[in-house]
């Protein structure tokens, strides 16, 4: 049966190869478009080289303190080569979404040359390119590894690898692209009063290469490992479940489940196109043939393999939750409800209230997506407990615990869609910005601006998504990691426990605080070059000569691979810190806190950045005074407060909580043995 | 024993009538200061009416659920009368704080005439006058009704009804306090370069109103409440030592520890002077002198009742951590240290980098005081624990909960003296506005600005202070309650835990946002009303006609009284609703959620407002173009996000995690008699 698992994923590679082969075919347009491909494209390289070898030498360093620790005596390097590969994989799906990004971002601008369906279709592609080789070699990773060692925990490594690489590669082009983003618009937006993607704007390649390296490359990894940790974490608890019932379907349920998704996937690709003027309806057709076929193949799944239709509901469960969290999501950042317009119109008593407003909703924004995952967990729990009473091998913790590990399968199976959307984003954004700067006619940049809206949708809804299904996933990595180290309980009322939950609750307010700083000071940085471009390069305003661009690409690059070190190394080494010194319970009510703040928080950041963005579009779209205006001007700055909490520290908490949790994973048996209480 | 508690709290009371006499005894200067000081001081009790009016009404209807609930079937009204008792006494404790403000404000200003010294000593005195009124009049209620019932669980009614009306007290201030600041300040400073407290600006009495009834009486109610909670929760855990070992001192010992606490602060007192320029050497002198007479007052105290070196080391630490908590709150607040000089710096390239540096060090700004918290829990854990140790009545675990519960009672003993700092602030600033608006001399203006200035930073680290001791008052309230619905322990893994705790978590989020919200929408009103007066008031900007003052004062009042109501219910509800459909242990796990969220989210409002303020305040001070400069502008509205969150949200949120904690103690055996779960 895991053939099934290898032909999905091969599946994957092979369409996401014919997909982005379709989008090479397209022109690339006028030399101009040309040569800002390369130049972006150049960019792009340069940041994810040096980025990488950065990434290289901590993994290798790791890679070498994992094999004395753990495969040494065996003398095979398990642990060790599964750390590396988790790593790179990861780290080649975000390369390979920076890639095709950059192929479909000038496409895309062309195709508006004949009318708005095309570019439609060449940067949703591009975008599901990167989601579905994302998931298709997350599942070949996982499957191969499995059948080498045999043993669900003995692969936890390439959730951990996948992890570290993935927080790096998030969190450097996190900083990069809103570094350079809030640079060039400060500047340009607010001072000069030259629109978004002006040439003449010194740090506009810096932000196009921003785009890619961060939106692209870095969500790539972020997503891929979700998948891998989310698979191996279910696999984990399920192998507990094959220990007693001698099913082996419960422990290979979760890569079966996987591929299901992955044709889910395929089958919904034809569902995206419309014949409505909207460019979101399309796309979210798409969405829900896939979540439709996803809920039809887990039903013959589940009742062929597990054979239980409590379980199928589990699944069901987590279907379900990840639209829901989409339409939450996108209640609380889209321009058509209140929440973005009730910012938009504090913003006409200035940049003082549109912060506060915005503030408040981004606070707002938490509830329901909590009360959701809260309600999911419960259902989900009780489902596997359903489950469990009718096996009377299975107690009925572990048959919930399983229901919840299902329906994380459920959410996940249509990740690949899903990752196709968020893709669709920057491609979207780049193709406006390039259409801007090589002078394309005004018909083709109206056809774009349209795509553009749209994809900040689509980026907003994927992260509430990928939000959820990094806390689902952490919980699984949870509960796998409570089996590993043979913890049945984690009282609170202990105050060493309570300690572990107080500190973990603490880390992604203080790795935000990190994050947010190292934007700022790079921002501070990119604004001065640009205001010293302006100021020193006559004609640079009257577009009679050109600026430095590679100067702004430089400072970008640099503030980024700096800043990413010590908030990274905070959180490899608290984790084990809190292991060695409080021991393995402690370290799982540090999940936990974890896990609850940082959910809270990146929720908070995601959803409230988007609509501060979306605030501000809405202004430019004509109401409050329009562009321009006063009301429009203080929108910005909310802008620029949210750009960094959404692009930056937001979504490096997803990869964070996870993180945290594949460490412990791997660490556990030492705690256990080491510990100093 | 129990008289030295009744006579320190008369004492307390008695020497704060002293106080109050004798800055009631200074005169109040020209003809326009005291028109003044008549206007501020009829709005602040025009305000505290219709709020008392809406709590009154709140309270009465608990008041008699309370009465069916608990008291009916004894056919003595208990629990409800310690209820309104509670409420009543909170309610008295913000109005005189407002009370003795007001009069001391305009005193304080025309006391600069004679120098700068004697302005420092009515603002202090006023403020000591809130601060051991508060303290006095907390004994006095708690001693009663202890002598009165005879046992801890009974009077907990009396910390129920000060949170609950403390909450809406320092809500609806808070609200109103923010609003009209940042109202006058986004029209008066930003838009019409005119100075703070000009009177041309019409929300410049309602923002003075604003100090008084958000900052003292809000303040006021919250602090009583902080120490009524402690100390009946301490005393819950000591009728359990009680019980064991039937030494009486174990319960009654909280009582004596307050009685010590004021001792020392009237002891402290005097130390209010200094010779040195820097008016904040004098107060640092009283504090300094408290902590010390604090510390010998509890060696002896310990040693005589409980006699145990250990349980003393407990108290030290408790005194020493509210030492360090301000100490950590002036680092990261005050003009001094890096914090706010890096939100400065970030302020020359505009109001997004401002903001952006100052959420970066807000989110810093958590990581101390929780590592504080958590080792003042393990270390006063630990000391009950050897305590526990050598006498064998008594479980380790209990022992170390005593621990915390001596340790809380030694942050407590500090208290009076931290409160009358806390008053200080207000009292300074609304002086400095007085001398404004009155056209008093430039020289006395200068005299009272250091004051103004000194002012932000006491209030900014007794709020640090205030959370902290909120903290552990919370936590010693989660460990009577434990106590009282005999919930040994709270396993997180189990999934209804897990959703109590990750609730509980959500709330502060939720909570806060409403608040922020009420803030920017009152705001928003107070600005369209200042702009149009300043629009249609013929001669206004240049001083020839007056504005409309109540106005101002009339919509903060209306704004203020409508949106606290929702956030209120919302957190008497909640844990509630919890407790009935999930149990009473799911109730533990929602408190524990809330008070680390709460207490993190807290710290992040209080110091990230604080250092926003202060940032504006530096640039003021000539640095990176001073007064009137682009990054002066970029400052102002960093100050005007920070306003509503550390003068409004956050300081709401201390109340918040001490009434959730009352409400579960006062529900909690229906909770186990009648849950669904």
């Amino acid at each position: 049966m895991i053939i099934i698992a290898v032909i999905a994923g091969l599946l994957a590679l092979v369409y996401a190869g014919y997909l982005a082969l379709s989008v090479n075919k397209e022109p690339m347009g006028t030399p101009k478009m040309r040569e800002l491909y390369e130049a972006i494209r150049q960019g792009s390289k340069t940041y994810l080289k040096r980025q990488y070898k950065t990434i290289a030498i901590i993994t290798l360093v790791i890679a070498v303190l994992l094999y004395f620790a753990f495969d040494s005596k065996a003398g095979k390097p398990f642990t060790a080569f599964a750390f590396l590969l988790g790593a790179a994989f990861s780290l080649i799906a975000g390369y390979v979404g920076m890639d095709i990004a950059t192929r479909a971002n000038v496409r895309t601008a062309f195709a508006a040359k004949s009318g708005s369906s095309k570019p439609l279709r060449i940067a949703f592609y591009g975008g599901l390119v990167m989601g579905l080789f994302n998931v298709g070699l997350s599942l070949l990773g996982v499957t191969t590894l499995f059948y080498l060692y045999g043993k669900a925990e003995m692969i936890i490594g390439f959730a951990f690898g996948a992890s570290l690489s993935a927080l790096f590669a998030q969190l450097g082009g996190g900083i990069y692209t809103k570094a350079a983003d809030v640079g060039a618009d400060l500047v340009g937006k607010v001072e000069k009063n030259i629109p978004e993607d002006d040439p003449r704007n010194p740090a506009v390649i810096a932000d196009n290469v921003g785009d890619n390296v961060g939106d692209c490359a870095g969500r790539g990894a972020d997503l891929f490992e979700s998948t891998a940790g989310e698979n191996i974490g279910a696999m984990i608890i399920g192998s507990a479940l094959f220990l007693v019932t001698n099913n082996f379907y419960f422990l290979i349920f979760p890569l079966l489940a996987r591929a299901v998704g992955i044709f889910a996937t395929i089958l919904g690709v034809p569902f995206v196109r419309s014949k409505s003027e909207d460019p979101f309806a399309p796309l979210r057709n798409g969405m829900i043939a896939t979540t439709i076929f996803s809920l039809i193949g887990f039903y013959f799944l589940v009742m062929y393999t597990l054979n239980s239709i409590a379980l199928y509901f589990a699944g069901v469960v987590g279907i379900l939750a990840s639209t829901a969290i989409l339409v939450i999501t996108e209640y609380y950042t889209s321009k058509k409800y209140r929440p973005v317009r009730d910012i938009a119109e504090a913003s006409k008593t200035g940049s003082g209230t549109n912060i506060i407003a915005g503030f408040a909703n981004a606070l707002e924004s938490t509830a329901l997506p909590v009360i959701l995952i809260v309600v999911a967990i419960l259902a989900s729990y009780y489902f596997g407990g359903l489950f469990a009473a009718s096996n009377s091998k299975i107690s009925y913790h572990l048959g919930g615990v399983y229901g919840t590990a299902v329906a994380t399968m459920g959410i996940l199976s249509v990740a690949g869609m899903v990752l196709g959307l968020d893709g669709f984003g920057p491609i979207a954004d780049n193709a406006g910005g390039i259409a801007e700067m090589a002078n394309l006619s005004k018909k083709m940049r109206n056809r774009l601006d349209p795509l553009d809206a749209v994809g900040n949708t689509t980026k907003a809804l994927t992260k509430g998504y990928a939000m959820a299904s990094a806390g689902l996933a952490a919980i699984l990595l949870f509960q796998a990691y409570l089996e590993l180290v043979k913890v049945n309980a984690i009282d609170i009322v202990n105050p060493v426990m309570f300690t572990g939950l107080f500190l973990g609750a603490l880390l992604p307010f203080l790795f935000a605080s990190f994050a947010m700083r190292a934007v700022g000071k790079a921002a501070f940085k990119i604004v001065e070059e640009v205001r010293r471009q302006f100021r020193e390069i006559k004609g640079l305003m009257k577009g009679t000569s050109k600026p430095d661009y590679s100067k702004a690409v430089d400072i970008c690059t640099k503030a980024a691979q700096k800043e990413m070190i010590i908030p990274g190394l905070l959180v490899l080494l608290f984790p084990i810190a809190i292991g060695f010194l409080f021991g393995a319970a402690a370290v799982g009510a540090f999940l936990i806190g974890a896990t609850i703040s940082g959910f809270i928080l990146a929720m908070l950041m995601n959803t409230g950045g988007g609509a501060w963005d979306n605030a501000k579009k809405y202004i430019e779209s004509g109401v409050f005074g329009g562009k321009g205006s006063d009301a429009h001007k203080a929108a910005v700055v909310g802008d620029t407060f949210g750009d960094p909490l959404k692009d930056t520290a937001g979504p490096s908490l997803h990869v964070l909580i996870k993180l945290i949790n594949t460490i412990s994973l791997t660490f556990g048996l030492l705690f256990v043995a080491y510990a100093l209480v």
